[in-house]
Protein backbone atom coordinates (compact mmCIF):
# COMPACT_ATOMS: atom_id res chain seq x y z
CA UNK A 1 0.00 0.00 0.00
CA UNK A 2 1.34 3.68 -1.23
CA UNK A 3 1.23 6.36 0.88
CA UNK A 4 -1.36 8.02 -1.11
CA UNK A 5 -3.75 5.11 -0.53
CA UNK A 6 -2.98 5.01 3.29
CA UNK A 7 -4.05 8.32 3.26
CA UNK A 8 -7.23 7.65 1.90
CA UNK A 9 -8.14 4.89 3.37
CA UNK A 10 -6.77 6.20 7.22
CA UNK A 11 -9.95 9.00 6.41
CA UNK A 12 -12.33 9.49 9.31
CA UNK A 13 -14.49 13.05 9.89
CA UNK A 14 -12.78 15.12 13.11
CA UNK A 15 -14.99 17.24 14.74
CA UNK A 16 -12.68 18.49 17.61
CA UNK A 17 -9.35 20.44 16.68
CA UNK A 18 -6.64 21.89 18.72
CA UNK A 19 -6.90 25.56 19.02
CA UNK A 20 -4.30 26.16 16.27
CA UNK A 21 -4.78 28.20 13.06
CA UNK A 22 -3.43 26.81 9.54
CA UNK A 23 -0.71 28.77 8.12
CA UNK A 24 -1.11 30.57 4.93
CA UNK A 25 1.21 28.70 3.03
CA UNK A 26 -1.03 25.25 4.35
CA UNK A 27 -4.12 27.34 3.10
CA UNK A 28 -2.58 27.83 -0.51
CA UNK A 29 -1.32 24.42 -0.90
CA UNK A 30 -4.65 23.43 -0.25
CA UNK A 31 -6.63 25.28 -2.79
CA UNK A 32 -3.55 24.74 -4.97
CA UNK A 33 -4.63 20.78 -4.50
CA UNK A 34 -8.39 21.31 -5.11
CA UNK A 35 -7.74 23.87 -8.44
CA UNK A 36 -5.58 20.30 -9.48
CA UNK A 37 -8.51 18.42 -9.94
CA UNK A 38 -10.30 17.39 -13.15
CA UNK A 39 -13.10 20.12 -14.12
CA UNK A 40 -15.98 19.55 -16.78
CA UNK A 41 -14.72 20.90 -20.20
CA UNK A 42 -12.13 23.28 -18.28
CA UNK A 43 -15.33 24.89 -16.94
CA UNK A 44 -13.72 25.00 -13.44
CA UNK A 45 -17.33 26.00 -12.02
CA UNK A 46 -16.42 27.40 -8.24
CA UNK A 47 -15.02 28.74 -5.71
CA UNK A 48 -13.11 28.72 -2.31
CA UNK A 49 -14.48 31.11 0.48
CA UNK A 50 -12.03 30.74 3.35
CA UNK A 51 -12.95 32.13 6.84
CA UNK A 52 -11.16 32.93 10.04
CA UNK A 53 -12.93 35.47 11.16
CA UNK A 54 -14.09 34.03 14.76
CA UNK A 55 -17.19 35.93 14.67
CA UNK A 56 -18.28 34.75 11.02
CA UNK A 57 -17.61 31.11 11.51
CA UNK A 58 -19.59 31.52 15.22
CA UNK A 59 -22.67 32.55 12.68
CA UNK A 60 -22.21 29.83 10.55
CA UNK A 61 -21.93 27.28 13.59
CA UNK A 62 -25.69 28.49 14.51
CA UNK A 63 -26.68 28.32 10.90
CA UNK A 64 -25.38 24.58 10.52
CA UNK A 65 -27.08 23.91 13.28
CA UNK A 66 -24.88 24.87 16.32
CA UNK A 67 -22.01 22.49 15.12
CA UNK A 68 -19.15 23.80 17.81
CA UNK A 69 -16.33 22.46 15.36
CA UNK A 70 -17.41 25.04 12.49
CA UNK A 71 -16.35 27.68 15.17
CA UNK A 72 -13.46 26.06 16.49
CA UNK A 73 -11.14 24.56 14.09
CA UNK A 74 -7.68 25.72 12.31
CA UNK A 75 -9.50 27.14 9.33
CA UNK A 76 -12.75 26.68 7.92
CA UNK A 77 -13.35 26.55 3.79
CA UNK A 78 -16.91 27.51 2.11
CA UNK A 79 -17.00 25.67 -1.14
CA UNK A 80 -19.39 27.10 -3.55
CA UNK A 81 -20.56 25.72 -7.39
CA UNK A 82 -19.68 29.25 -9.22
CA UNK A 83 -21.55 30.07 -12.39
CA UNK A 84 -20.90 33.79 -11.28
CA UNK A 85 -17.67 34.30 -13.18
CA UNK A 86 -19.45 32.22 -16.42
CA UNK A 87 -22.15 35.25 -16.61
CA UNK A 88 -19.66 37.71 -16.24
CA UNK A 89 -17.22 36.40 -19.19
CA UNK A 90 -20.75 35.93 -21.48
CA UNK A 91 -21.05 39.60 -21.05
CA UNK A 92 -17.17 40.63 -21.79
CA UNK A 93 -17.54 38.50 -24.77
CA UNK A 94 -20.92 39.50 -25.77
CA UNK A 95 -22.50 36.27 -25.95
CA UNK A 96 -25.78 34.97 -24.76
CA UNK A 97 -24.71 32.28 -21.89
CA UNK A 98 -27.59 32.47 -19.82
CA UNK A 99 -29.48 29.28 -20.93
CA UNK A 100 -26.35 27.19 -20.67
CA UNK A 101 -26.07 28.66 -16.88
CA UNK A 102 -29.75 27.98 -16.28
CA UNK A 103 -29.64 24.39 -17.56
CA UNK A 104 -29.69 21.11 -14.74
CA UNK A 105 -26.55 19.79 -16.72
CA UNK A 106 -24.65 22.92 -15.73
CA UNK A 107 -26.09 23.00 -12.50
CA UNK A 108 -24.75 18.98 -11.73
CA UNK A 109 -21.69 20.26 -13.68
CA UNK A 110 -20.84 22.76 -11.24
CA UNK A 111 -21.81 20.52 -8.30
CA UNK A 112 -19.45 17.88 -9.43
CA UNK A 113 -16.91 20.36 -10.35
CA UNK A 114 -17.26 21.67 -6.45
CA UNK A 115 -16.81 18.12 -4.84
CA UNK A 116 -14.03 16.90 -6.80
CA UNK A 117 -12.14 20.15 -6.07
CA UNK A 118 -12.85 19.53 -2.21
CA UNK A 119 -12.06 15.95 -2.40
CA UNK A 120 -8.14 16.83 -3.03
CA UNK A 121 -8.37 19.66 -1.03
CA UNK A 122 -9.42 17.28 1.89
CA UNK A 123 -6.94 14.33 0.69
CA UNK A 124 -4.27 17.38 0.55
CA UNK A 125 -5.24 18.48 4.31
CA UNK A 126 -5.29 15.28 5.48
CA UNK A 127 -1.53 14.32 4.18
CA UNK A 128 -0.28 17.29 6.16
CA UNK A 129 -1.64 15.46 9.29
CA UNK A 130 -4.85 17.73 9.49
CA UNK A 131 -8.26 16.30 10.07
CA UNK A 132 -11.59 17.64 8.21
CA UNK A 133 -15.01 17.44 8.73
CA UNK A 134 -17.48 18.31 5.69
CA UNK A 135 -20.22 20.55 6.82
CA UNK A 136 -23.37 19.82 4.99
CA UNK A 137 -25.26 21.66 7.61
CA UNK A 138 -24.77 24.52 5.53
CA UNK A 139 -27.61 23.70 3.83
CA UNK A 140 -29.78 24.24 6.16
CA UNK A 141 -30.21 27.87 6.17
CA UNK A 142 -28.25 29.19 2.41
CA UNK A 143 -29.77 32.41 2.25
CA UNK A 144 -28.52 33.29 5.46
CA UNK A 145 -25.22 32.13 4.24
CA UNK A 146 -25.31 33.58 1.27
CA UNK A 147 -25.79 37.65 2.79
CA UNK A 148 -22.87 36.48 5.83
CA UNK A 149 -20.64 35.83 3.27
CA UNK A 150 -21.42 38.34 0.25
CA UNK A 151 -22.55 35.75 -2.22
CA UNK A 152 -23.99 36.79 -5.86
CA UNK A 153 -26.32 34.94 -7.87
CA UNK A 154 -25.04 31.99 -9.85
CA UNK A 155 -22.91 30.58 -6.45
CA UNK A 156 -24.58 28.29 -4.39
CA UNK A 157 -22.25 27.18 -0.94
CA UNK A 158 -22.42 23.61 -1.53
CA UNK A 159 -21.07 22.53 1.73
CA UNK A 160 -18.15 23.81 4.33
CA UNK A 161 -14.99 21.72 5.12
CA UNK A 162 -13.67 22.35 8.59
CA UNK A 163 -9.69 21.78 8.97
CA UNK A 164 -8.07 21.82 11.85
CA UNK A 165 -4.97 19.66 13.79
CA UNK A 166 -6.92 16.89 15.07
CA UNK A 167 -7.98 16.51 18.87
CA UNK A 168 -9.35 12.98 18.91
CA UNK A 169 -9.10 10.18 17.25
CA UNK A 170 -12.03 8.19 16.07
CA UNK A 171 -12.64 4.83 14.66
CA UNK A 172 -13.73 4.14 11.22
CA UNK A 173 -16.58 3.70 10.17
CA UNK A 174 -17.35 0.57 8.13
CA UNK A 175 -18.71 1.54 4.57
CA UNK A 176 -21.51 -0.87 2.34
CA UNK A 177 -19.84 -4.13 1.38
CA UNK A 178 -17.79 -4.00 -1.85
CA UNK A 179 -20.69 -6.33 -3.54
CA UNK A 180 -23.08 -4.12 -2.77
CA UNK A 181 -21.30 -0.89 -3.92
CA UNK A 182 -19.31 -2.16 -7.04
CA UNK A 183 -21.64 -3.85 -9.84
CA UNK A 184 -19.16 -5.59 -12.78
CA UNK A 185 -20.35 -4.68 -16.20
CA UNK A 186 -23.86 -4.15 -15.84
CA UNK A 187 -26.10 -3.16 -12.58
CA UNK A 188 -27.72 -5.70 -10.66
CA UNK A 189 -31.15 -5.50 -9.41
CA UNK A 190 -31.41 -8.84 -7.78
CA UNK A 191 -33.61 -7.95 -5.04
CA UNK A 192 -33.00 -11.36 -2.27
CA UNK A 193 -29.04 -10.73 -3.25
CA UNK A 194 -29.75 -7.10 -2.52
CA UNK A 195 -31.33 -7.66 1.04
CA UNK A 196 -29.29 -10.37 2.10
CA UNK A 197 -26.18 -7.87 1.55
CA UNK A 198 -27.92 -5.06 3.45
CA UNK A 199 -28.58 -7.84 6.09
CA UNK A 200 -25.78 -8.43 6.67
CA UNK A 201 -24.20 -4.81 6.63
CA UNK A 202 -26.89 -4.10 9.51
CA UNK A 203 -24.84 -6.66 11.28
CA UNK A 204 -21.23 -4.97 11.03
CA UNK A 205 -23.29 -1.36 11.74
CA UNK A 206 -25.11 -2.38 14.81
CA UNK A 207 -22.13 -3.74 16.24
CA UNK A 208 -20.22 -0.82 15.80
CA UNK A 209 -22.34 1.26 17.34
CA UNK A 210 -22.85 -1.05 20.62
CA UNK A 211 -19.09 -1.29 20.67
CA UNK A 212 -18.29 2.87 20.19
CA UNK A 213 -21.14 3.19 22.55
CA UNK A 214 -21.15 0.76 24.97
CA UNK A 215 -24.55 -0.82 24.00
CA UNK A 216 -26.40 2.65 24.15
CA UNK A 217 -27.15 2.40 20.66
CA UNK A 218 -27.78 -0.44 18.28
CA UNK A 219 -29.43 0.82 15.48
CA UNK A 220 -28.67 -0.69 12.18
CA UNK A 221 -27.90 1.43 8.84
CA UNK A 222 -31.33 0.77 7.27
CA UNK A 223 -32.66 1.60 10.26
CA UNK A 224 -30.75 4.99 10.10
CA UNK A 225 -31.39 5.43 6.78
CA UNK A 226 -35.27 4.93 6.71
CA UNK A 227 -35.70 7.54 9.93
CA UNK A 228 -33.86 9.78 8.34
CA UNK A 229 -35.45 9.75 4.84
CA UNK A 230 -38.96 9.60 6.30
CA UNK A 231 -38.56 13.12 7.25
CA UNK A 232 -37.85 15.42 4.27
CA UNK A 233 -35.33 18.04 5.00
CA UNK A 234 -34.38 21.58 3.46
CA UNK A 235 -37.38 21.10 0.90
CA UNK A 236 -36.74 25.07 0.35
CA UNK A 237 -33.57 23.80 -1.95
CA UNK A 238 -35.42 23.56 -5.34
CA UNK A 239 -37.17 27.49 -5.06
CA UNK A 240 -33.55 28.49 -3.60
CA UNK A 241 -31.13 27.24 -6.43
CA UNK A 242 -33.55 28.27 -9.02
CA UNK A 243 -33.66 32.00 -7.32
CA UNK A 244 -29.79 31.66 -7.67
CA UNK A 245 -30.13 31.19 -11.67
CA UNK A 246 -29.43 27.45 -10.70
CA UNK A 247 -31.73 24.44 -12.54
CA UNK A 248 -33.80 26.47 -14.40
CA UNK A 249 -33.97 24.41 -17.51
CA UNK B 1 5.77 18.49 -0.72
CA UNK B 2 4.72 15.05 0.50
CA UNK B 3 4.10 11.91 -2.24
CA UNK B 4 -0.07 12.54 -1.93
CA UNK B 5 0.56 16.32 -2.81
CA UNK B 6 2.63 15.54 -5.53
CA UNK B 7 0.24 12.91 -6.62
CA UNK B 8 -2.74 15.63 -6.72
CA UNK B 9 -0.38 18.20 -8.33
CA UNK B 10 0.72 15.95 -10.95
CA UNK B 11 -2.55 15.02 -12.56
CA UNK B 12 -3.04 15.30 -15.96
CA UNK B 13 -5.85 13.63 -18.27
CA UNK B 14 -4.58 10.66 -19.87
CA UNK B 15 -6.46 10.10 -23.26
CA UNK B 16 -4.14 7.34 -24.61
CA UNK B 17 -3.60 4.13 -23.08
CA UNK B 18 -1.79 0.85 -23.46
CA UNK B 19 -3.48 -2.21 -24.34
CA UNK B 20 -3.34 -4.39 -20.42
CA UNK B 21 -5.59 -4.37 -18.30
CA UNK B 22 -5.46 -3.40 -14.35
CA UNK B 23 -5.91 -6.55 -12.28
CA UNK B 24 -8.72 -7.41 -9.85
CA UNK B 25 -6.85 -6.18 -6.88
CA UNK B 26 -6.30 -2.70 -8.63
CA UNK B 27 -9.98 -2.73 -9.35
CA UNK B 28 -10.82 -3.41 -5.97
CA UNK B 29 -8.23 -0.39 -3.89
CA UNK B 30 -9.52 1.80 -6.23
CA UNK B 31 -13.37 1.12 -4.74
CA UNK B 32 -12.26 0.67 -1.51
CA UNK B 33 -10.54 3.94 -1.88
CA UNK B 34 -13.97 5.31 -3.45
CA UNK B 35 -15.37 4.10 -0.80
CA UNK B 36 -13.86 5.54 1.72
CA UNK B 37 -15.04 9.13 0.98
CA UNK B 38 -17.19 11.49 3.25
CA UNK B 39 -20.96 10.63 2.85
CA UNK B 40 -23.35 12.70 3.65
CA UNK B 41 -25.30 11.66 6.96
CA UNK B 42 -23.48 8.44 5.93
CA UNK B 43 -26.34 7.93 2.96
CA UNK B 44 -23.62 6.58 0.82
CA UNK B 45 -25.80 7.85 -2.13
CA UNK B 46 -23.70 5.80 -5.52
CA UNK B 47 -22.83 2.90 -6.93
CA UNK B 48 -19.96 2.02 -9.36
CA UNK B 49 -19.80 0.13 -12.63
CA UNK B 50 -17.00 -1.78 -13.69
CA UNK B 51 -17.44 -2.30 -17.09
CA UNK B 52 -15.05 -4.65 -19.28
CA UNK B 53 -16.62 -5.71 -21.77
CA UNK B 54 -15.57 -4.77 -25.21
CA UNK B 55 -18.34 -4.54 -27.01
CA UNK B 56 -20.12 -2.71 -23.82
CA UNK B 57 -17.38 -0.11 -24.01
CA UNK B 58 -17.56 0.63 -27.85
CA UNK B 59 -21.07 1.13 -27.72
CA UNK B 60 -20.46 3.78 -24.53
CA UNK B 61 -17.70 5.46 -26.58
CA UNK B 62 -20.06 5.53 -28.99
CA UNK B 63 -22.79 7.43 -27.09
CA UNK B 64 -20.01 9.34 -25.27
CA UNK B 65 -18.93 11.17 -28.86
CA UNK B 66 -16.68 8.89 -29.86
CA UNK B 67 -13.95 9.00 -27.72
CA UNK B 68 -11.59 6.26 -28.46
CA UNK B 69 -9.79 6.05 -24.78
CA UNK B 70 -13.40 5.03 -23.49
CA UNK B 71 -12.94 1.90 -25.42
CA UNK B 72 -9.42 1.44 -25.03
CA UNK B 73 -8.27 2.10 -21.60
CA UNK B 74 -7.30 -0.36 -18.66
CA UNK B 75 -10.98 -0.60 -17.03
CA UNK B 76 -14.04 1.65 -17.35
CA UNK B 77 -15.78 2.77 -14.45
CA UNK B 78 -19.11 4.44 -14.35
CA UNK B 79 -20.12 6.33 -11.18
CA UNK B 80 -23.35 6.46 -10.10
CA UNK B 81 -26.02 8.88 -7.96
CA UNK B 82 -28.18 6.26 -6.47
CA UNK B 83 -30.65 6.48 -4.50
CA UNK B 84 -32.61 3.31 -5.72
CA UNK B 85 -31.29 1.10 -2.65
CA UNK B 86 -32.89 3.80 -0.62
CA UNK B 87 -35.88 3.42 -2.12
CA UNK B 88 -35.74 -0.59 -0.87
CA UNK B 89 -34.70 0.46 2.52
CA UNK B 90 -37.93 2.25 2.52
CA UNK B 91 -40.03 -0.37 1.92
CA UNK B 92 -38.05 -2.99 4.05
CA UNK B 93 -38.50 -0.69 6.58
CA UNK B 94 -42.04 0.40 6.00
CA UNK B 95 -41.37 3.83 5.44
CA UNK B 96 -42.07 6.32 3.12
CA UNK B 97 -39.21 7.89 1.99
CA UNK B 98 -39.98 9.09 -1.77
CA UNK B 99 -40.39 13.04 -0.55
CA UNK B 100 -36.91 12.85 0.78
CA UNK B 101 -35.62 11.06 -2.30
CA UNK B 102 -37.62 13.07 -4.97
CA UNK B 103 -36.21 16.67 -2.97
CA UNK B 104 -33.40 18.86 -5.32
CA UNK B 105 -31.67 18.44 -1.70
CA UNK B 106 -30.40 14.56 -2.17
CA UNK B 107 -30.52 14.92 -6.00
CA UNK B 108 -27.16 17.12 -4.57
CA UNK B 109 -26.35 15.13 -2.18
CA UNK B 110 -26.05 11.90 -4.26
CA UNK B 111 -24.33 14.29 -7.08
CA UNK B 112 -21.79 15.53 -4.23
CA UNK B 113 -21.52 12.05 -2.41
CA UNK B 114 -20.73 10.69 -6.03
CA UNK B 115 -17.87 12.90 -6.59
CA UNK B 116 -16.23 12.85 -3.37
CA UNK B 117 -15.97 9.06 -3.76
CA UNK B 118 -14.97 9.27 -7.70
CA UNK B 119 -11.95 11.65 -7.18
CA UNK B 120 -10.74 9.50 -4.48
CA UNK B 121 -10.85 6.41 -6.97
CA UNK B 122 -8.69 8.70 -8.87
CA UNK B 123 -6.19 10.05 -6.90
CA UNK B 124 -5.90 5.97 -6.01
CA UNK B 125 -5.13 5.29 -9.29
CA UNK B 126 -3.33 7.60 -10.24
CA UNK B 127 -0.52 6.89 -7.16
CA UNK B 128 -0.56 3.22 -8.85
CA UNK B 129 1.26 4.80 -11.58
CA UNK B 130 -1.89 4.72 -13.56
CA UNK B 131 -4.04 7.52 -15.85
CA UNK B 132 -7.23 8.64 -15.85
CA UNK B 133 -10.01 10.64 -17.82
CA UNK B 134 -13.22 11.69 -16.86
CA UNK B 135 -16.15 10.95 -18.88
CA UNK B 136 -18.61 14.00 -18.85
CA UNK B 137 -19.57 12.92 -22.44
CA UNK B 138 -21.73 9.64 -21.04
CA UNK B 139 -24.53 12.37 -20.41
CA UNK B 140 -24.88 13.04 -23.98
CA UNK B 141 -27.08 10.15 -24.07
CA UNK B 142 -28.21 9.27 -20.58
CA UNK B 143 -31.23 6.92 -21.55
CA UNK B 144 -29.49 4.82 -23.73
CA UNK B 145 -26.37 4.33 -21.28
CA UNK B 146 -29.27 3.49 -18.67
CA UNK B 147 -30.44 0.94 -21.17
CA UNK B 148 -26.78 -0.40 -21.99
CA UNK B 149 -26.08 -1.23 -18.36
CA UNK B 150 -29.39 -1.99 -17.06
CA UNK B 151 -29.71 1.01 -14.60
CA UNK B 152 -33.42 1.41 -12.90
CA UNK B 153 -35.38 4.34 -11.25
CA UNK B 154 -33.44 6.75 -8.74
CA UNK B 155 -29.99 5.85 -10.20
CA UNK B 156 -27.98 8.84 -12.45
CA UNK B 157 -24.91 7.63 -14.46
CA UNK B 158 -23.05 11.49 -13.84
CA UNK B 159 -19.51 10.42 -15.51
CA UNK B 160 -17.69 7.25 -16.75
CA UNK B 161 -13.99 7.47 -15.28
CA UNK B 162 -11.20 5.74 -18.20
CA UNK B 163 -8.36 4.15 -16.53
CA UNK B 164 -5.07 2.70 -17.85
CA UNK B 165 -1.34 2.71 -18.01
CA UNK B 166 -0.59 6.22 -19.55
CA UNK B 167 0.52 5.96 -23.50
CA UNK B 168 0.81 9.75 -23.31
CA UNK B 169 2.33 12.45 -20.87
CA UNK B 170 0.85 15.23 -21.95
CA UNK B 171 1.22 19.35 -20.48
CA UNK B 172 -0.32 20.23 -17.31
CA UNK B 173 -3.28 22.93 -17.99
CA UNK B 174 -2.65 25.96 -15.84
CA UNK B 175 -5.89 26.60 -13.76
CA UNK B 176 -7.52 29.83 -12.96
CA UNK B 177 -5.17 32.19 -10.59
CA UNK B 178 -5.64 31.83 -7.14
CA UNK B 179 -6.86 34.58 -6.37
CA UNK B 180 -9.35 34.43 -8.58
CA UNK B 181 -10.83 30.95 -6.77
CA UNK B 182 -10.05 32.01 -3.59
CA UNK B 183 -11.75 34.73 -1.54
CA UNK B 184 -10.80 35.80 1.60
CA UNK B 185 -13.63 36.14 4.26
CA UNK B 186 -15.95 37.00 1.71
CA UNK B 187 -17.14 36.42 -1.98
CA UNK B 188 -15.28 39.64 -3.49
CA UNK B 189 -17.29 41.26 -6.44
CA UNK B 190 -14.84 43.80 -7.58
CA UNK B 191 -15.68 43.94 -11.20
CA UNK B 192 -12.55 45.75 -12.19
CA UNK B 193 -10.50 43.15 -10.49
CA UNK B 194 -12.43 40.79 -11.57
CA UNK B 195 -11.87 40.87 -15.34
CA UNK B 196 -7.90 42.22 -14.56
CA UNK B 197 -7.49 38.66 -13.15
CA UNK B 198 -9.35 36.74 -16.61
CA UNK B 199 -7.62 39.26 -18.76
CA UNK B 200 -3.79 38.18 -16.83
CA UNK B 201 -5.20 34.16 -17.10
CA UNK B 202 -6.51 34.56 -20.87
CA UNK B 203 -2.59 35.58 -21.48
CA UNK B 204 -1.45 32.23 -19.79
CA UNK B 205 -4.13 30.29 -21.28
CA UNK B 206 -3.75 32.04 -24.53
CA UNK B 207 0.41 30.95 -24.93
CA UNK B 208 -0.34 27.54 -23.42
CA UNK B 209 -2.34 26.40 -26.51
CA UNK B 210 0.16 28.39 -29.06
CA UNK B 211 2.65 26.35 -27.57
CA UNK B 212 0.96 23.31 -27.26
CA UNK B 213 0.21 23.68 -30.93
CA UNK B 214 2.73 25.42 -32.43
CA UNK B 215 0.94 28.29 -33.00
CA UNK B 216 -1.95 26.96 -34.23
CA UNK B 217 -4.38 27.77 -31.86
CA UNK B 218 -4.11 30.97 -29.70
CA UNK B 219 -7.85 31.20 -27.91
CA UNK B 220 -8.43 32.58 -24.86
CA UNK B 221 -9.74 31.08 -21.67
CA UNK B 222 -12.72 33.57 -21.70
CA UNK B 223 -12.90 32.85 -25.23
CA UNK B 224 -13.26 29.45 -25.38
CA UNK B 225 -15.73 29.26 -22.58
CA UNK B 226 -18.33 32.09 -23.59
CA UNK B 227 -18.24 30.23 -26.94
CA UNK B 228 -18.98 26.94 -25.10
CA UNK B 229 -21.59 28.64 -23.02
CA UNK B 230 -23.28 30.18 -25.77
CA UNK B 231 -24.44 26.55 -27.50
CA UNK B 232 -26.40 25.14 -24.64
CA UNK B 233 -26.08 21.60 -24.34
CA UNK B 234 -27.85 18.45 -22.83
CA UNK B 235 -30.72 20.60 -22.19
CA UNK B 236 -32.58 16.84 -22.20
CA UNK B 237 -31.29 16.54 -18.59
CA UNK B 238 -34.07 18.19 -16.36
CA UNK B 239 -36.76 16.22 -17.83
CA UNK B 240 -34.23 13.05 -17.93
CA UNK B 241 -33.50 13.56 -14.13
CA UNK B 242 -36.64 14.22 -12.80
CA UNK B 243 -38.14 10.90 -14.93
CA UNK B 244 -35.53 9.22 -12.98
CA UNK B 245 -37.13 9.99 -9.90
CA UNK B 246 -34.75 12.87 -9.02
CA UNK B 247 -35.20 16.71 -8.37
CA UNK B 248 -38.58 16.82 -8.53
CA UNK B 249 -39.64 18.96 -5.19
Amino acid sequence: MNPVIETILQHRSIRNFADRPLSDEQIRTIVECAQAASTSSFIQAYSIIGVKNKEVKRKLAELAGNQSYVENNGHFFVFCADLYRHQIIGEMEHMDVSASLESTEKFMVSLIDTALAAQNAVIAAESMGLGVCYIGGLRNHLPEVCELLNIPQRVIPLFGIAVGYPAQAPDKKPRLPFQHIYHEETYRQDRTEFEKQLGQYNEVISSYYQKRTNGKRDDTWTEQMANMLSKPVRMYMKEFVESQGFNLK
